[in-house]
């Protein structure tokens, strides 16, 4: 996690003017270029003098009312009083500032740290960089550009391909082969036994879990998420799917490609998705189902079966968004549906007590009137 | 996670007295103060000689058939056949009783252990305690009576306020803010990139993440826990918030003061929360959000729009309590109010066919009588 | 994670023949026994020349197709173009062929490693291994054959059985005692504080958290997982239950015997379960409930009070397998009993119209044939 932060020093340099931030972002300047730049912040956390953003219109009117000496703004934003930095992707150069205020890389110091123990029989490439205290097994093969955090754990014959990414403490166990350009987070687990078993005189036993992890190239993986190894083959991950923190995915699962799988998503055992799947937040699927590709499964849905490419689901048990928000908005309607049928129960008991021949009356043991307590 | 443990040593000493512990907590003793008391614990667990806890009156029956030798209650507990320690608070005196027998601290060994790794740049209070192969970067300011645990990684530039815990295992990445008289539990991820990307050319790209994660003071964060950082600024954590185990905060989250966010929480980026919002387990917010002050998220809800201050809600879409009850018990009775208006419908249907006038029949191809099957 | 890979050194032998792997599994030969066989791989990751397994007569068309070269299979197999191995357990006869090929196991290299920090009052059993930067704390007794891969954090006062796996990055707190047999995954983290809070002057202030954690004899943990210590005594996981990546266990609870407790459970605080319960993916059950034995609770399944012994329950709330399966299936056809509803409700008032003496109508201000809009 250490960065080469030679803008941070302890020798302070003068501020950064408007002007010179303007150059820096190609900004057009409206207002004094000289004013002299504190720090860039968002505007919930402008500080005196701090150069701001404001992407929308509407929130012009913050920006009055904030310390802020500047902000960064769309080219068709209406005047306002402060001097503003205009430009055509306000989001795209307020980053760069903030940059230049803060800069920040994942980048790991460069060398491989004299506490870490790494397997002589290992092969490491080009500008490899691995933190204090990262432990690399036997066989390995880690490509060029890679960044190791400290407290690393990788395990024995582990393939890392060119400029991948691994935070403090992530582990990966024996054979997992991660991609090129992947980011794994800290604290992720990718090849820990999957969760199967078989019962047997009364005891639950281990099945051989002999497969691995295979991740494509330009994989996120998020904090703390766990990527279980398959029986016998790999659980893959495939190009360009980012993972979320605290995402569990099961053994033998093939996800597809360019998915978004969001934070707390428990995908179960051998289920498949296609490309550009997206799992909203704290989503759960069960075992052997495929998601199709293009589908999106809303927060918290609860799938148990396939779901048709370009499908969006809802619920648990999820169904069709359209359908289940018709189900939704009749559940929160029932209480009055009740209370509907059973006026209307009376109604019709008026009526048949009216119409019946004399003598004849409603039969008492089954009151129609009262569902609500025959159901209790 | 070593502690100063001069009670457990391997000299034994002669066991306390009942006499010597009521002293030790200002209890009244009923009984033989000369009682030997050869440790304590909870009811269930109770071991021959022991001291146990009955905390309310509905239990002194439990303690006849216990192999404890004596019991801390409140005072006004009924008579009973063992010795007793009657004492106002009962499970603080408990928990001083068990102290005595098994003192545990969080503390870890005095010292900075030679087996970490320290960058020369990053300055260390008074009493700071670091555990064996921990890390910590560059430009960091420690502050007094810190304790770090064994294997943690901080990051550059971070600071961490007085008398915080960092348990074994933590990650704190660069830039991340601890207050004061926090606790950090073991393998908790602060700072980690939030998930934001945007799509390009079918790809999708890491937005910048240059924020940080700002936590006030005597702020606890659960085992596993992650919070992200901010996107430009800091994602906060307001003082005496608490946090349990495996929660999952978003980017840009501003969470408020005294809130309680019980374990499996996730909330999604930028969403905030007022002071003492309360969130129950595995409760699930969207981002862009608030959560006024005061309410409360039950178990396993679903909240996807603001909540008012001081509500409670519950269900998935959330929806205020009493409102949530309703339609729960209304759906627990669809069943049968289906079966009632089956019955109802046929009823009608006999109506209308004796009112009809001669040679009308109801439409056959849309009958009313079956409407599951038409639905189905 | 390092383990004994002599077969996979670098001095390339020659692949065993179909004939030699028959002999390895005890399978009878269909076929030419001197086919040489380059690996063993799962029918989706079949290389060219690879035994792989057909354990189901439905499968055994995609053996033509597939480059493989022979397949392990049950003895009742139909005919195929491809030699086969077959065997009366094809699962167990592929496992042992995978092994010979891919050796797995979770053993971690022969001794204790030249960085790990292990207090001298610890007593280490016979062949314990301990790997790279691994902390063990103060008197803790470490059994026979125990395994602890590197990065791993034991407390003081810790207890681990004979032959037990702690992979890599697991923390330990003091006083936790794990029994014989278990195998705990990487990340996972045993008696960190429960979620116990008083509030008091308007701040949360943790209630003491002063017991341990207990597993019993062949408990797995699955990565990342948690298991809070108890208030006073224990937290107890009892023989042989199994538990998944990132479940959370609550301070004080009994999780009984055999129990399989599937990745992202939550199980909050004094919650306690009978033998082979069953808890499916992201169950979340409330405190101070008990589970009866044998009980399964379903997927996402949301429980708030007892769960009798044997039963099956689902959704949330959770409700008897049979009754929520009733609940959803009149949910999902909610929307059109609603509009039967509101056809037979226009019935009647035309029949009430028909009906009623001359000058009277309905009430115009509770219509109740638009209930909806009422209940909006």
């Amino acid at each position: 996690m250490a960065e080469t932060s030679s803008l941070n020093s302890r020798r302070p340099a003068p501020p950064p003017t408007l002007g010179e931030l303007a150059a820096l972002v190609g900004a057009e300047v409206v207002g004094d270029p000289n004013t002299y730049i504190s720090g860039a912040w968002p505007i919930d956390d402008a500080t005196p003098g701090c150069v701001t953003l404001i992407d929308h219109a509407d929130r012009v009117d913050r920006l009055a009312e904030s310390p802020a000496a500047a902000a960064v703004g769309p080219t068709d934003l209406p005047e306002c009083d402060k001097p503003m930095l205009l430009v055509a992707d306000p989001h795209a150069a307020f980053a760069a500032l903030v940059q230049r205020f803060r800069p920040r890389s994942t980048r790991v110091s460069p060398g491989v740290a004299p506490t870490s123990v790494i397997d002589p029989s290992t092969t490491l490439g080009d500008r490899v960089a691995v933190g204090s205290n990262s432990v690399i097994g036997r066989d390995c093969v880690i490509g060029d550009d890679v960044q190791i955090g400290p407290g690393v754990a990788v395990g024995d014959r582990c393939h890392i391909g060119a400029g991948s990414y691994l935070a403090a403490g992530v582990v990966l166990y024996d054979g997992v082969r991660v991609g090129s350009g992947c980011r794994i987070h800290s604290n992720a687990v990718l090849g820990a036994d999957g969760f199967g078993y078989q019962q047997r005189d009364g005891r639950h036993e281990l099945v051989a879990q002999l497969g691995s992890v295979e991740l494509g190239d330009n994989v996120d993986v998020g904090a703390g998420a766990c990527i279980d190894r398959g029986v016998y083959g790999p659980t893959r991950v495939g190009e360009g799917t980012k993972i979320d923190n605290l995402v569990q995915i099961g053994h033998n699962c093939r996800i597809g490609r360019h998915n978004l799988i969001c934070s707390q998503v428990g995908i179960a055992g051998s289920t498949s998705t296609g490309d550009y799947v997206v799992m909203a937040g704290q989503v759960g699927v069960r075992d052997h189902v495929h998601i199709g590709e293009g589908a999106v499964l809303s927060a918290m849905a609860g799938v148990s079966n396939n779901v048709a490419a370009g499908e969006t689901v809802l619920g648990a048990p999820a169904t069709p968004l359209k359908q289940q928000k018709l189900q939704m908005a009749a559940v929160a309607k029932l209480p009055q549906l009740r209370k509907d049928f059973r006026k209307l129960r009376r109604e019709v008991d008026e009526l048949l007590e009216e119409t019946a021949p004399q003598g004849s009356t409603p039969e008492a043991a089954d009151d129609p009137a009262r569902p609500s307590e025959r159901a209790a």
